[in-house]
């Protein structure tokens, strides 16, 4: 069966931007690694994707899709704050990161961020910037990212 | 020349949204207490304001006006993300709070971050964050937020 797909880490796995049709692929419920995520009904995520879709390059969620199963494996988003300070600079926010339970160890993590800082620095953000548990420090060391502030709640 | 205005701290200051002409009340100077912040003309802080005036409720930056000087001596914003987590829920994120060297110890970057708090809810946000240095950490607990997670850069 496997010989009719492209067997490759490369060439099975297509890392993009979401499409409103992955909701049928396992986004949600990915998601539901991450926390609470109830289910949503196809309107309330068709509105949801379009207003997000509305703020163009200042918010992009990346997927990485499994090919052979059609499946949504790992995700993450950015949005880009538009501030007045740096002579109105930009800050992009990487936020809700996860993997699928069954694709780790596989570096999908590491794509997605690269995919979303990638995107933070062709909008000219001066900074990248994510929030994280302790228990995801070491994940993101390895992105290449270091620890700056903390986070109050 | 006092009685001429309000001299309880309730009537000489004013809490309210940013609005344009406040570059002309030395919003941009306090921002500089804050960190790096050129000079920028009054075209860049038009272009920028409409901007983040077209988010509409999710883009709101609080300033503080002392009435007397016509000066802006405190400030902070507070941006609503949306998510498809939580039942497409929104979090609240508070950023550059910054208080005015002559007005510190008067409560005013507590009133500033409660009327962006008060906004987050409001807005139907779940939750309301913020990221600070540790050197912030006691204000911050002043205001009724706990540490809970750190971030990377």
């Amino acid at each position: 069966m496997e010989s009719n797909t492209a067997s490759s880490d490369e060439q099975s796995y297509q890392v993009r931007k979401l499409e409103i049709t992955d909701k049928n692929k396992g986004f949600m419920e990915l998601l539901q690694q991450l926390t609470v995520c109830d289910p949503v009904t196809d309107e309330e995520f068709q509105e949801r994707f379009e207003e997000l879709k509305s703020y163009g390059d200042d918010h992009v969620i990346c997927v990485i899709e499994d090919m052979n199963l059609s499946k949504i494996v790992a995700t993450g988003s950015v949005f880009v704050e538009k501030k007045f300070i740096r002579n109105c600079g930009k800050v992009g926010h990487i936020e809700d990161v996860v993997v699928d339970s069954s694709a780790r160890g596989m570096q999908q993590g590491k794509k997605v961020v690269g995919f979303l800082a990638d995107h933070a620095r062709l909008t000219d953000c001066y900074k990248v910037i994510f929030d994280c548990s302790d228990d995801y420090k070491a994940f993101y060391e390895k992105c290449g990212f270091k620890q700056k502030e903390i986070q109050m709640v």
